[in-house]
C-alpha cells in the first residue's frame, strides 16, 4: 500500500549515526544534545505535583488554559515591548507544535517559504510534508546573521512567510535592531508572513539584546511568533510552548492544533503558569551557559577551528575546514572514533564543513573535550 | 494574505452553541460532555508526583519511552490476542494525534477514506485538510453497525482506508466477531488500510465482548489501531494514547510525529506505564457507567426516543423524530431552553434527527434530567 508520497522526500537525520556510535563507546563525550542539562526549578515541580494531587486533570479548554494564556501574552509584553492579550495565544505541545501548526495554518502547495542556512531542520521537513518548497538563503557570508538584502532577493510572487530562528540554532548569533525593523518592513512591503522562532530567546549572553519583531506593531498583522519553555526553563520534557499571532490567525492555527492534538497536557500548561508566575531566577543558568560556551569558544579558536563568538543559546558552529577536507559526517564519525567526543555534522543544519557542539555538559567536561580535541589536532 | 485553502472547508462545531447558551443557564445539565467524570486512580497521580519530584523530566526517546511502548504491547496481546512488541508501538499525544498521525501518513491528495456514518467529526476534518475525500457509508439501515457488506459497497480503485470506530461515539454499539473478521477480510482482499480507533475498548458491558481487528493475525499488514488512556483511565487532560501498526509503517508514523510534537509529555508517558503496571481495579468504574447508561437508555425509550440499547461507551444516540420535526440544532437549543438540559445535536456526528447524550454524571443527576425530559414530553 502506498503512503504519503512527501515522506519519502524527508531527509535522514545524520546525529543517529553519531549518536548510536556514542552510546556503545567508554568514556565517549556526547556534545551533541539540545537539551538543557540544567534542573528544573524545584518550584515548579513542587507546585505541579500538588496541583495534580489535588485536581482531576481535564481535558484543557481548546486553545490553552485561560490565565497561562494570560500569563504568557503578559511576559511578551514586559519581556519585548509587545502588545499581545489572551485572544493571540495559542498553547502548543512545545515549540515543534507551534512551528508545524504555523505552516500547516498558512501553507498551501506550491507555496516557497524562505529558511536560513545554516538552518533548524525541522522546517525544510515540514515545508516538504506541505508540498511547498523551501528556498534557502545563505547567512554565512554575513556572520551567520541574515540580512534584509538576502532575504530581498529570495522574495518571488508565490513566497508565503519567511522563517527566522534567532538567538540560532546551531549558529549562537542574534539580529540587530536596526535589520529586525529592516526584515519586518520588508514582509509587510511584500505582504507574506515571518514567523519568528524564538525558543532561544532567554539565553541571551551578557553585552547582547535579543530584539523580537513582536515589539515592533507594523508587523503584527504578518508575525507568527513561536517560543517555549523547554529552554529557558529546562522544561523539555514537558512539551510546552506557545504561538503568538494576530487574532483571526490564531483562530486558524487553533482549528490545525485541534484537529491534531486537541489540547496539550493540562498539568504541563500548570507547569508553565507556575514557571511564569513565581520569580524564578534564570540568570544563574544563563551564566552557566554563557561561561562554557565562551570557554569552550575559546578552546576551539585556539585549536584551529573557525568559530563566530556566540551571543546566546548554548550552541557552537565551528568551522573546520582549515583542519580537515573530510564532510562533516565523516569528520564527526572520524572525531567521534579517534578522540570520543561526539559533535553533530553540520550537514544536518546545512552547514557542511562545520560541526556543532553543545555547551549542555558542565565545565570540566567540556574542558576535557577540548583537550582532547587540542591533543588531536596538534598533529 | 491567504492561508491554507483547506480550512475554509472544516464544518463548523454544533456543540458550541449549545455549550456557550448552557453555561450561561443556572440550573442547566449538562450531558454534552466526552469527559469521564470519574477520576483518574490515586496510585497513578501519587506515583507520578513522586517521580516528577524525584527525576529531571527530559525529552522522551523519539516514538515513546521503550518501557512504556513494551506495556502497551503486552496489554493489547493479553486483552486482544494481537502478537505486537514494542517497536509495533508509536505513543502519541492521546488517540487524536494517533488519527492524525494515521491520516497524514498514508494518505495522498485525492485518496478517498470511508467513514462510516454516525461519525466522530474528527475524522472527516482531518481528511479534509489533506486534500482527501470522505466517502460516509450509513449504519443506521443496520442498527448502527456497519458491515463488511455496506463498506464492500463504497470501496473504488481510489480508496485508501477504511476507519471504524467501536465501541462507537456516539452510538454506543460494537460489532460482533463475525463481523469483524469479514471487515477484515475485506481489506486485505482489496489492499487498502483498516484504520481502528478503539479508544473505548475498555468501556464494554457486561453480556458483550469487544473484537478488536488486532487478534486477526491476516490484517496485521493492513491495520492501524489507536488507543490512549483518557476514558479507559479516566486521564483526559494527560493527553496519552497510542497507534499500534506493522513495523515499517511504524517507522513512517513516527516521522510524522516527530514532526508535529516531537513526543509526547515524559511524566504522562510514566503515568501511563504506572497505568498499566499496577493492577488498577477499572471494574468498579465500568459498572458505574454501565448502570447509568442502561438507567438513561431505559427513560428515554419510556418517553417516545427511538434508542438502540448501548453496548459500551457512556454515550447514548436517541432518535427524536417521533416527538419532533426540528432539525437537530434547533432540538438541542430548544430543549435547553425549556429544560435546561444541553445535548449534543446529531448533526455534529451525521445524524439528524438525533441527539447524543453522555453518562458523565451521576445517577442522581441523570435522572433529573430524565424526569425534566419526561415532564417536557408529556403533552
Amino acid at each position: 500500500m502506498e503512503i504519503n508520497s512527501k515522506l519519502k522526500e524527508l531527509e535522514p537525520n545524520f546525529i543517529r549515526h553519531v549518536l548510536a556510535r556514542c552510546q556503545e563507546m567508554e568514556d565517549s563525550i556526547n556534545l551533541t544534545v539540545g537539551e538543557p542539562d540544567l534542573k528544573t526549578s524545584k518550584i515548579i515541580l513542587e507546585k505541579s505535583a500538588k496541583y495534580m494531587l489535588e485536581n482531576q486533570l481535564y481535558y484543557a479548554p481548546l486553545g490553552g488554559v485561560l490565565e497561562f494564556r494570560e500569563e504568557i501574552a503578559k511576559f511578551y509584553n514586559n519581556q519585548y515591548g509587545s502588545t499581545y492579550d489572551r485572544e493571540n495565544v495559542l498553547v502548543t505541545v512545545g515549540a515543534t507544535e507551534g512551528i508545524s501548526t504555523a505552516l500547516r495554518t498558512i501553507l498551501n502547495p506550491g507555496d516557497e517559504v524562505i529558511v536560513v542556512k545554516p538552518d533548524y531542520p525541522l522546517y525544510s521537513g515540514l515545508i516538504t510534508l506541505l508540498d511547498a518548497k523551501t528556498v534557502y538563503v545563505d547567512s554565512t557570508t554575513n556572520g551567520n546573521k541574515v540580512n534584509a538584502d538576502i532575504l530581498k532577493k529570495a522574495i518571488t510572487s508565490k513566497t508565503k512567510a519567511i522563517i527566522l530562528n534567532y538567538p540560532s540554532n546551531p549558529c549562537g548569533t542574534i539580529l540587530s535592531q536596526e535589520e529586525v525593523e529592516k526584515i519586518s518592513r520588508l514582509v509587510v512591503e511584500h505582504n507574506i508572513y515571518l514567523i519568528s522562532d524564538e525558543i532561544y530567546s532567554e539565553l541571551v549572553f551578557s553585552g547582547n539584546k535579543f530584539y523580537s519583531p513582536a515589539s515592533i506593531k507594523e508587523v503584527k498583522d504578518n508575525l507568527i511568533v513561536v517560543n517555549g519553555f523547554s529552554k529557558s526553563h529546562s522544561m523539555t520534557g514537558w512539551r510546552i510552548g506557545y504561538v503568538l499571532s494576530n487574532k483571526t490567525l490564531r483562530n486558524h492555527l487553533l482549528k490545525i492544533s485541534q484537529y491534531t492534538i486537541s489540547t496539550p497536557s493540562t498539568l504541563s500548561q500548570y507547569g508553565g503558569i507556575v514557571a511564569l508566575k513565581e520569580s524564578i531566577n534564570l540568570e544563574l543558568n544563563l551564566k552557566e551557559y554563557e561561561k562554557r560556551s565562551l570557554d569552550l569558544y575559546n578552546m576551539l579558536k585556539k585549536i584551529g577551528f573557525e568559530v563566530i563568538k556566540p551571543q546566546g543559546t548554548f550552541y557552537i558552529l565551528a568551522d573546520y575546514s582549515k583542519l580537515s577536507t573530510l564532510n562533516s559526517l565523516d569528520f564527526s564519525m572520524k572525531l567521534l572514533e579517534d578522540t570520543g567526543v561526539a559533535v553533530v555534522p553540520g550537514k544536518s543544519f546545512g552547514a557542511e564543513g562545520c560541526i556543532r557542539l553543545s555547551c549542555t555538559k558542565n565545565l570540566d567536561v567540556l574542558r576535557e573535550a577540548g583537550k582532547r580535541l587540542e591533543e588531536y589536532f596538534k598533529d
